[in-house]
């Protein structure tokens, strides 16, 4: 073993690789002192100048080491976007007094779905113990939640391809939970398989109906491959994980893939590429945003029949600088000649201004109500000059 | 100053940052030892169960510092695709005694264009200098490169949004340049202002027409912002740099913006998540492409005019276990009722199978020519089980 060179250079790419990684450690507890420094100066917690001068340093100090800007920027963006979220997790624990360290939970779907995968994503950054509670209905997340089996439920609002989830939207019109975070999600369509393989050797696919229909053109490319529907794309999985053939592969997710031990043979097939998902995470309790962090507000309201109601009410937003990044509206339970409308904003709830829009909305409006006040987890990179 | 712990702790952050540069320099030379050890035993340069066991390691050491598996998993997928393609360079440097280190070339537009930025990142790991020769014609990019003012072109020759760029395609029938290298970047419209602004400032949108076209559902959203039309993006984003107004934005690419000093304010906002253009780099001389990485080749053949013929072709293909990335059909330049089909394969030109195949096509094709083989750079990344 030992006069094979090659496994000398890779012991010194393992010990180097964990030393990177405790320097990342460091990093990220020299990131929550930045941040323990923010909160007592109320600075905001992104400074993009710093960010870019910080950037601009690196492409320069990586150029004199060979390494190109290219790849020093992505590498530190994602550094970055890790120390912008931890710090605003910091300063979301400290100012709800959030001292949950292990959290319950609830999502749709068995494991490998994309709402698992949403719901441990959204785990590794805010707790330190997950207990997964899968639920079969989007109806149940909420319940579990309601009666306090869960701490938490995480629910897909909308999607790039296939619009919103009408049925979420619903639910939330009699709920008394509120929306406590949001999380969005690419949704990344692979070719799996248990075994070595490649094209050529595939004869039949396994999936869920609707990864095949967002996959269509790049399977029309392979009209001899046979399609097999599946109840899930969980279930597609476990179906290639058991047959542990080169002809058969699954068509689902990487990360889901991995939990079934598959390898990825072909990646981002979906006609839309880079299919993107948000979920909202709902909870028992309110929180409150802190003010050095962008907020999220998202509300629900009823306008009269006559027309132009709702302009006069998006008037009003527009009137106090509230930006709206949402819009969605659907028929009231029981009322069908009626429409609720559920509004997401750019705003904190505590804010001068949408405190004033909310006084102003009470009297035009039959009714009206705040979903939630939440952190924007949307971390736009900065890029070097 | 000194009184200001936060400047404290970003110098301590600075430090910090151009310590994991040393790192990632002295794991980049690594690398590139791995690569000389496997060109001299023939292995090939990926080898997935070692990326994945590394990672699953990396993940486990990372939690015991509490660092999340998901930041773990990107940031080391980053640093194994740069690894890969390092060592893809060295052994095609080796392999075709490429010694060229200063690079001039020939690409689309002005300062800032789609097609400057990959002629960069193409620059920025294959050579130490680039010089830049921007063009306004795509016919003209093939000229400079004929007549050895260029040493490179670089084209775009799809996109996922837009298809197909007819253009180029036609050019490659009548060039005796070679295909020697891919490079695929997402093109990312992005609202870029020059001074500190929100969305309701804005008044004034400058970006080209197909940009708008692309963002159409999102500028839907702000029916009171005003479009003003431009010749480029580029131009667009000049434009916006010398208003410096917080009312005037534009549409175009964060790194392009970049290069004018300007901020974004919004990303993503094609209504095609991660528009994905493709381009091609074509010089005088054909390269060869080392047996441990893997290749395309592309072919250019004209059938006969019975029908079937290019089924025929096809399925020759097929036989020899050859896999077909894309088929591009053209008219003949003046002869109007034939057609030429360009095809995308993923085999090594030298292989054996390959070979075999073009054997097999020369007598059922009028024509047949080989644009050229050059390495895949589309490294599908390995995920932690």
């Amino acid at each position: 073993m030992s006069d094979n060179p090659l496994l000398g250079i890779r012991e010194r790419i393992t010990a180097l690789d964990l030393k990177l990684l405790e320097l990342l450690a460091e990093r990220r507890d020299l990131a929550l002192d930045v941040a323990r420094t923010k909160q007592a100066s109320h600075l905001p917690i992104r400074d993009k100048e710093r960010e870019r001068d910080l950037l601009n340093a690196l492409v320069e100090a990586g150029k004199k080491q060979r390494l190109d800007g290219y790849y020093i920027t992505r590498l530190f963006q994602l550094i970055i976007e890790d120390s912008v979220l931890t710090q605003q997790a910091l300063l979301q624990q400290n100012i709800n007094q959030d001292t949950l360290r292990t959290a319950r939970i609830a999502f749709l779907g068995p494991k490998g779905s994309y709402s698992h995968l949403a719901a441990r994503q959204y785990a590794a950054r805010h707790f330190d113990h997950l207990i997964e509670c899968g639920c079969s209905k989007f109806d149940d997340i909420f319940k579990q939640v309601e009666i306090g089996q869960a701490d938490y439920g995480i629910l897909p609002i909308e999607n790039t391809s296939s619009g919103s989830i009408n049925e979420v939207y619903d639910l939330l019109q009699s709920t008394n939970l509120f929306i406590v975070g949001e999380l969005t999600n690419p949704i990344n369509h692979c070719l799996l398989s248990a075994v070595d393989t490649d094209l050529s050797q595939i004869e039949v696919v396994y999936s869920h109906p609707q990864p095949f229909q967002q996959c269509n053109q790049y399977l029309n490319g392979f009209p001899h491959w046979k399609i097999e529907y599946c109840e899930s794309t969980s279930a597609a999985m476990e179906k290639v994980a058991s047959l542990k053939s080169p002809k058969a592969v699954a068509l689902g997710s990487e990360p889901g893939g991995a939990l079934y031990k598959l390898q990825v043979l072909e990646h981002s097939l979906a006609n839309q590429k880079d299919n993107i998902t948000r979920f909202i995470i709902v909870a028992r309790k309110r929180v409150e945003v802190a003010p050095q962090i962008p907020a999220k507000t998202t509300i629900i309201m009823a306008t009269g029949q006559q027309s132009g109601a709702l302009v006069e009410a998006l008037l009003v937003l527009r009137n106090h600088n509230i930006v709206m990044t949402k819009l969605e509206s659907r028929p009231i339970n029981g009322n069908p000649w009626e429409e609720m409308f559920y509004i997401d904003t750019q705003a904190n709830l505590n804010s001068a201004n949408m405190q004033a829009a909310l006084e102003d909305l009470t009297p035009i409006t039959r009714s009206i109500k705040v979903l939630g006040c939440y952190p924007s987890e949307t971390v736009v990179p900065v890029n070097p000059t």
